[in-house]
């Protein structure tokens, strides 16, 4: 039967070295390493953890990802797009500085829960701090994002809204109230991640000292 | 020479599985470690790397740490017990609540800059969330630590100093705001990190709100 391939011999089996027919194979990839790389790190996951995860073979995954960090890659890079997209609109929808400054927390928050593992392992996948394991593109793409806190706040301080004595500083500070909760906040807790994110909105904008 | 034990016959030379004499064994080989860590996260540091950077063998590291996880965690007791010192001291010697927060924030700053390294360990060394790499002790420090923060913030609000609706998410932003700083704040630059949380102190006592 000469006609017939070595490599599809066997219907329904995937053949070593083939990708086997899966629905949007790069986002089920994606979330299934997200998953892993938020547990146990980029460096405690394997290709093939990824690969028995997905159900495939690790040639399967390779076909679609040569390498672990292309997984990473285009993780990240999804992640900020999306992210940028979902709170440019919240803020453009909202009226006046301190209401978009709310809005900016609340969905980047809301955000935050809906992807909790894909941000885990942007923010704390790796260990250590000297890796350089953003691209270009993706420091880019997480300048923009702060760039667009930046300006809120600074309009916001134009429009006398803010007091602000360093529109950095104060990005700064929120994205670090943000970007703090990868670390201790639980997607089973009780208290959604929106809630905190309020919270925190709140406490920023009134600031500890009474108000006379 | 049957008085003589084979294993000092070459005094001055390390025998394989025998410690070199070193001062403060210990402490040099923690502070090398906690560079090493640093840069590379704990997955990516090998013993063998730990005792090249102390110039000795891998079999004298071993005597004094039998795995690298012995390392870490006597890295991070020893951090979360000199901080406790270190900020339980400054803010007791500071007169009220808002200068006792900001005795913590700026004593809490000098201490993560001097043992920067350690810090990014501790905070930043593992990749991933899911694995339980505290022990019991060491939590119990770090709550230790949270406790002296929420108490100092009771305490305010006791006095009427803050106006804090909640005092665990005031802590939180607080410890958010200096936590997050592993991640952005390089010692080589020009504003040390007292600096940014004093910029910090101010921002979340007087709020972004203008006082009228």
């Amino acid at each position: 039967m000469p006609r017939q391939r070595p490599d599809t011999v066997h219907a329904g089996k995937a053949p070593v070295g083939r990708p086997p027919t899966m629905p949007a194979p790069r986002a089920t990839i994606l979330g299934a390493a997200a998953k892993l790389f938020a547990a146990n790190g980029f460096d405690g996951t394997s290709l093939n953890d990824v690969a028995q995860a997905v159900g495939v073979t690790k040639a399967a995954v390779y076909h679609y990802f040569p390498t672990k960090k292309d997984i990473f890659d285009e993780m990240v890079v999804d992640l900020l797009e999306r992210q940028y997209l979902a709170v440019g609109a919240a803020i453009t929808a909202a009226p006046e500085p301190d209401e978009k400054l709310k809005a900016f927390m609340q969905t980047q928050a809301i955000f935050f829960e809906t992807n909790y593992a894909a941000f885990v392992v942007m923010l704390h996948g790796f260990g250590g701090v000297e890796r350089n394991h953003w691209t270009d593109e993706q420091l880019a793409l997480r300048d923009r994002f702060e760039k667009l806190l930046r300006s809120l706040l600074a309009d916001g301080k134009a429009a006398g809204t803010f007091a602000i004595d360093d529109v950095a500083i104060a990005a700064r500070a929120v994205l670090s109230l943000m970007n703090w909760m990868v670390r201790w906040f639980r997607p089973e807790g009780e208290v959604r991640a929106e809630d905190f994110a309020l919270q925190y909105h709140s406490l920023i904008v009134s600031g500890l000292q009474p108000r006379k």
